[in-house]
């Protein structure tokens, strides 16, 4: 079980490391490096780097509990087969016609080094800010047997927000740490943690990385007894 | 054309009444009434009666216009069979079990009768946040030919912007209508609003009743010329 | 555990009723009666009405195993939001155009009264072969807990084949059972009882009316030792 | 317009190569090799390869006409993240177990190289039997404004028809091309393409390959006028 609020998680107090993944949103060159998509739009990417040692401590206890970590990447694919005339124009007002950002093909399309990717770990690639939409990523969580989702990443307001909100839809169990995720709108990630807890939970349960790691610890030390 | 931010909408200038939809989410007794779920859950349901007025003009506006209207609708299924034991498990949490509270068999789930409902209107019933998931929302809009949505209703942190998050990612072209959305968190509301003009418009386009009306009259002249 | 072929059903040996649903696709009057949709074109109605009797044996069957009964029912929506252009086209080359046939508004749209159809079964409307596009269909599934279905209903090769594909592609375990199912076309209902075999059971597994109770009659005998 | 039956193709006679793929299924080496899946299954793979030419000609004849081409290829992830326990079973119960067969990360995953495969074809890979299912197939033709769809590929039964059947549920058009599809069960393939016509067109139109080269090859002469 872990602290968090509105309601500890899960709901139930059956956390069952198999059923159970960790989610990294996106965590990848364009939107963290000073070159990528997010810093040429004006964005600070700092405080999506300053949660990097954060999810990697995540990723460690969940490992270490037995949970899948699953990553999301988001980028075009190569031929742009996926990209619409709007998204083409939106590129060029933002000065990225011609250039390789967002692109599947692209470096900068490659989860950051400092992010602890295993051979096992689990990565799907999506176009839209939904992992869910137009992906595999629900064919790979039902095959998995995975029905409760931890969620970190970025950012906080956009990928993070709409994917939690499908799996919420479609009744996935979710809880969002609020210290894993981050965006280079401080407004907008801290009104996007609020909104989680709205209307009781509407979105699941909010916790931080600490309360996680505990609850994580305190399932393995009943799971050894 | 109407007036927006960070860009006009739509943003090739090519508004085209009959591939326009004005979608109103939730606008129901349940979310409005002062007996209904969300005063029972402590929320103040006068900011969302406070835009009934604004959503008429702006029906009264896209039917002058030749646009269509599109009411969602929230609950679940009578026989309840499309809630899963961790809703039920909320609704007790939220003293709403043994209630009518959000099911499709009561009165609450019904639209005021404030808003102007038309024999042809299309209304869309759903169980999720999202009017896209496990509904024929996209059924409907694919055959009517709809392309662009104008969004209003409630509330904007939760369904207004799961359904638009959802659009977006389906690449209809989106519009926010910020007057005509309304939250019972304020905070929530005015953040959400926000965050639709992140990354340069990452959810479409945001505008205000005014603009909008004003671009429908302006593009209704244009067509009598 | 229920004998077919290619494998005997679930793969696992593991059957749980309350995992477990009937799917009764589309016994409606504008399929079955001598003046609806089938007969007006063409088509002779008689095998559907043949199968009744085995449908409503299992039906009973199911009931006593603690098996859910899920009934679907094809038709548009009685405002027309989701006939594209080109379905009203066939209609009016069908001569339907300006008829009831096909709408849920219309008295043809509902399930013949032959069918045994209990208060609590569920009952999900679609506009589409396959009930899991645009509907709730799948949603209502996850909510129960239900992965196995056991298919009936008609047409053999339309409706149930395509929703029973689609039901494999997103992993539930599958049973159709040939003599509850028909179509009226005899060449093609049991092409498609044989296709739901290739491939050493590509569709699942297919079985017969005997074997499913059969095999429920088992399972009882089993529990109550 | 391409001569098809129950009706031409497309039905209102606007034939826009923009707006129209070729869906090539599944021409991979694990369908058509002497030591792929099917043979391995018992199917003999020869009518598979003796499409190979008729789906060539139409390749060009649609790259001519200015028509997309869209390969789709069916297998398993590498890392197996979206293959449940009852296809493991299956695999193991057809001797495949520990094999690469139906890998992604298999050769035998390729399109055989007889297939002309430019580099502005799109290739969308899947691991269902329907392209639409856990995929960006339909994103990709939204994106494209694609509409019409002109099925060839393997099996006629299996992956082409659970494809057409979703592609119809969506209200794209479709028209299979007979003899540009193929099976391992000649059976199922006669029985699938009799099965596009029942209710007159219930799964859209079909032709065969000299019809649709001859329509092509009309417009573009027409066009050329």
């Amino acid at each position: 079980m872990i602290s968090a609020k509105p309601f500890d998680f899960p709901y139930d107090g059956n956390l069952i490391p198999a059923a159970t993944a960790l989610i990294v949103i996106d965590l990848q060159e364009d939107f963290l490096s000073p070159t990528g998509y997010f810093a040429r739009g004006g964005y600070d990417p700092s405080p999506l780097r300053a949660i990097l040692p954060t999810v990697n401590r995540l990723i460690a206890a969940c490992r270490a509990a037995g949970i899948r970590v699953i990553h999301t990447r988001q980028g075009y694919r190569g031929d742009l087969a996926d990209m619409t005339p709007y998204e083409k124009w939106r590129r060029t007002r933002a000065g990225l016609a011609g250039t390789t950002v967002l692109l599947r093909s692209s470096p900068g399309f490659q989860i950051v080094p400092e992010i602890d990717v295993a051979a096992d770990d689990i990565i799907v690639d999506k176009t839209c800010n939904s992992a869910f939409t137009y992906t595999d990523f629900e064919h790979v969580l039902r095959a998995q047997g995975i029905t409760h989702l931890l969620f970190s990443g970025c950012t906080t307001d956009v990928c993070v927000h709409t994917t939690l909100r499908e799996a919420c839809d479609r009744n996935f169990q979710c809880l969002t740490i609020s210290d894993a995720c981050a965006s280079g709108d401080q407004l907008a990630h801290e009104a996007a943690l609020h909104m989680v807890t709205v209307e009781n939970g509407i979105f699941g349960a909010l916790s931080d990385s600490r309360s996680v790691i505990d609850g994580l610890a305190r399932l393995k030390a009943r799971q050894a007894r």
